[in-house]
């Protein structure tokens, strides 16, 4: 198991309905050093891919994309879910289904910080169905920009999102594979990489 | 002026109705390198402080939040706008109004995360009217915590928030404080500190 997965086994919580509760260093309180790690483990993985911008989405996926930032020397731009006052002119939109909140939004990203010339790495804590990274994916393709790859703290493998994502050919790399949970013992089965 | 000072000067938008706009740098695109010249500025003004966990607020917090946390050494916990299935069991919850959105949101942190003995630096991007940071401040209370400093990027000196909650007696630093604004000139006056 790599650091991702040992702190996953030891401190994630399985839950009924295919929960994976992580909020302990994840999603809600998170573990700053663990996100040191893991920016440093994505610059591995995307060693020598020209990447000059990284594309998130609120929340839960902004403060892994800012310290991963640090790392490729990069800015990071994080698609909102609902139109602000505050945004103004021109924006990319694309649908995203959320499988937490169980609703479906509208994502945006202002037209000014996605362009053509941009190579992006798209970074998001969680991949399950893979709806909220096909949004992602779509405003990058709207721009005319390059999607050079995608990094996930947590697949979760027994939904269908990595393998379409993996099937489209996107280069997509996530730090943990969840195949199988047991909300009755809490055993989380990791997939070998 | 200092460094953020600058960045505003150089490229925050002003717009009619008091809004400043640094979405190019701050809270939609933001730029890493300045976020870690504000977390360096951060320690600095809260040195000898026994800080172990930053708390702020979705969505534009977070990435200020985890980058300063880089220098504390501590985790980061924001607090969540809405409801999620993910979070279960005991939580804090806050009223806040948002300037922005022109609404009012709960907001919502897991007991779990903060209690009695942690010794809180609340970050956020703005600070306006104070609403989120009165939130997040009776969330802490509400905790037992101890806020031992607030650090805010940018601060209308012209709304009422920054003198509030100065006469509170909280140590609060705002990197930039805009004291004037004119949406027919583009200038932007700030504050001397």
């Amino acid at each position: 198991m790599n650091f991702l997965e040992e702190r996953i086994a030891k401190d994630g919580i399985v839950k009924e309905g295919n929960v994976l509760k992580v909020d302990g260093f994840l999603n809600h309180q998170m573990d700053i050093e663990l996100f040191n790690s893991m920016g440093e483990e994505f610059k591995k993985r995307f060693a020598g891919k020209p990447i000059n911008k990284i594309l998130t989405i609120e929340a839960s996926g902004i403060g892994i994309a800012c310290v991963a930032a640090i790392h490729f020397g990069v800015p990071v731009v994080f698609a909102k879910k609902s139109k602000s006052i505050n945004i103004e002119g021109d924006v990319y939109i694309a649908e995203v289904e959320s499988f937490t909140h169980k609703c479906k939004n509208q994502v945006i990203v202002s037209k000014k910080f996605i362009g053509k010339d941009d190579h992006v790495l798209i970074i998001d804590d969680f991949l399950a169905n893979g709806c909220a990274l096909q949004g992602l994916i779509s405003i990058v393709n709207q721009a005319g920009g390059t999607v050079e790859g995608i990094g996930i703290a947590v697949e979760k493998g027994f939904q269908v999102g990595g393998h379409l994502i993996r099937n489209l050919g996107y280069h997509l790399e996530s730090l943990a594979i969840v195949d199988a949970m047991d909300a009755s013992t809490g055993k989380i089965t990791f997939r070998e990489q």
